[in-house]
């Protein structure tokens, strides 16, 4: 399995979990405390924490600690890596609309 | 939680595994039998469907059985799932960069 794979293992389960998405759109508008974070989650701080250390594990954010308050950052480039697998696969359907589109107008070129 | 949300949580869920992943790559090249799938993958045929199972059970593919056969078809509907939840996030960091943008060129109008 190449390296690539692993970690696309580790983002695609971690963004299987409505808590953890709603974390990532948040970070999307700019950076924020883990309070601030919680306070919009109906949970127990001690189950959010653990979604914030899922989502820091596979990298999708990251955190810095300043006194007190711990920040954290969403890091785009790994969400890109969603992205661009989805890439690949609507790639590999255009060539196979292209080759059945060719297939129509050309038959005598594909006996 | 809204039903699209539990849809994604399954959908993110299922692809976060390279050999399920594998197999919704090669039914992008067109339909296969689950023979034929199970070929290309290094693993025993029990493991096998139960990842075949778990791609049904997202709706990312369907299967008709004719005879002893039975064949998998991409549900793309379902990917398209992932690549509208990416594309919102994408929305809002757009949405973030036009404010700093306007907040860097019209001081003024941001006290």
């Amino acid at each position: 399995m190449a390296l690539q794979d692993e970690s696309l293992d580790g983002v695609f389960a971690a963004l299987g979990d409505a808590t953890r998405r709603g974390v990532i759109t948040r970070l999307g508008r700019g950076p924020a405390s883990v309070g601030d974070l919680a306070r919009d989650v109906p949970m127990a701080l001690p189950s959010f924490l653990k979604h914030i250390r899922t989502l820091e594990a596979t990298d999708l954010i990251r955190t810095t600690k300043a006194g007190r308050v711990r920040t954290c950052e969403l890091n785009r480039a790994r969400l890109a890596l969603v992205t661009g697998w989805l890439d690949e696969q609507r790639q590999l359907w255009d060539e196979r609309t292209d080759r059945l589109e060719q297939f129509v107008t050309d038959p005598e070129e594909n006996p």
